[in-house]
């Protein structure tokens, strides 16, 4: 089976041009076929306080009306993901952006208003993501880049969470190649301290994901991030890391089994 | 030689989701190959006000500084180019919606700053475009949308104008397509009088066009849509329209020779 590497950046890299330049560099020296996956939503905050469009939460999670959905679009689908595709231009990497609308690659399906109306939200089955498309880019020498926009299949774009999207595409990319899939953060790793950045806790199972939430030490927006983590490995994904992205090349990281 | 049906559309069609899906559906029922190219003008001039970025222009032109330039992109890549491509795979016709980076199919050099500095602006060689990329896609049966931004291949994204960017691709696929381009815009046709929108030119040859320059009958912003038009037959375009999106599918137009 082929190799191929599917690796996830938060949308905070692309802010700052001189660790995206050296992110894409390191990115770019990936062999085998690759596919970029990437957020945006430090800048979609920073964008909405700008446009006067209020941010609506319900516990921690993002409510996206039709003008929260344009917005994230346009930074999403139109800066971000052209800045990382020129970028990628400028090293010799063949890239391409992509949306999950382009040639259908990631249809998605509205969640359900009930309990809570979380307006234009998708949620991907990795079973339906067209991998004959993406195989054909990859065949190609083409990377994909993706940001986590999706649609409905009626017309209806769809803002879906990114390490989600990370997640399903490297699933569905695992029938065919052996697929590794790297989580880029702020961080170095799971970090069994949080106040101690050199905690980092080399291999983590999921007994012990488990274990680390009963004892409080894996909190808030790391849980989610590790469930889609975990859910890959169950799913046919052959290793998932989660890394800093300055670390893309060196074995600084936590190996999840 | 195959046919193919090369179509640009102005950013406000997109505005209006009623007049868009009726496009779009007339656009879906062009058997042959076809690229749709979309502006945006319309809506990036609002964008601007709303965020208070001031439209700096020179001799009616727009000058694209870095902001510009970014929001340009969020708008014409992000929400414009997305919305169509979902809105086409409502219709069951497969798009993918694309940038001059994507597969560095336009690439572009951007413009000398002087004598007037217009900032991220991008000129295209039509013998440059990437045209073996984009029969690619038309090959495996997927319609291109491409918005008008471009880059230089050294990590700049440009703004390009879209009736260029319409032209230059319709003459770049004229190697290996006998290719048609058809400019939709707000009116019938070329108007011979400004307040009769029914005295529409149905042949015009550059001849007419430069005597109707002469004699005032065409001016401002119809000249370099003409100029681009005429310059697409010039270069190997089979024949080469100008008419209102609302008349894709019938003859009101007018036919430029």
């Amino acid at each position: 089976m082929k190799l191929l590497t599917v690796v996830k950046i938060g949308g905070n890299i692309v802010d700052n041009p001189l660790a995206l330049e050296q992110f894409l560099i390191k990115f770019n020296q990936i062999a085998e076929p690759k596919i970029l996956i990437h957020g945006g939503g430090v800048m979609a905050s920073e964008m909405a306080r700008k446009m006067g469009i209020k941010t609506k939460m319900y516990k921690g999670r993002r409510i996206t009306d039709y003008e929260t959905l344009k917005m994230v679009t346009m930074i999403y689908a139109g800066w971000i993901n052209k800045t990382i595709v020129a970028n990628l231009q400028k090293f010799g990497c063949n890239a391409i952006g992509l949306s999950g609308a382009d040639c259908d690659v990631v249809p998605a399906t509205r969640r359900s208003p009930e309990p809570i109306d979380f307006g234009y939200v998708g949620d991907v089955d990795p079973a339906k993501i067209n991998n004959l498309a993406i195989m054909s880019f990859l065949g190609r020498g083409i990377c994909p880049v993706f940001c986590a926009i999706t649609h409905d299949k009626n017309g209806s774009l769809l803002n879906t969470n990114a390490d989600t999207m990370a997640s399903s595409i490297a699933i569905a990319m695992s029938r065919d190649y052996c697929t590794k899939l790297i989580y880029c953060f702020e961080k170095d790793g799971v970090l069994y301290d949080q106040n101690n950045p050199e905690s980092i806790i080399p291999l983590l199972t999921h007994k012990r994901f488990v274990e680390l939430q009963d004892e409080g030490k894996i909190v808030e927006g790391m849980i989610p991030k590790l469930e889609n983590a975990f859910s890959a490995i169950e799913n046919g994904v052959s290793e998932v890391y989660v890394k800093h992205a300055k670390n893309l090349d060196n074995d600084i990281q936590t190996l999840l089994k």
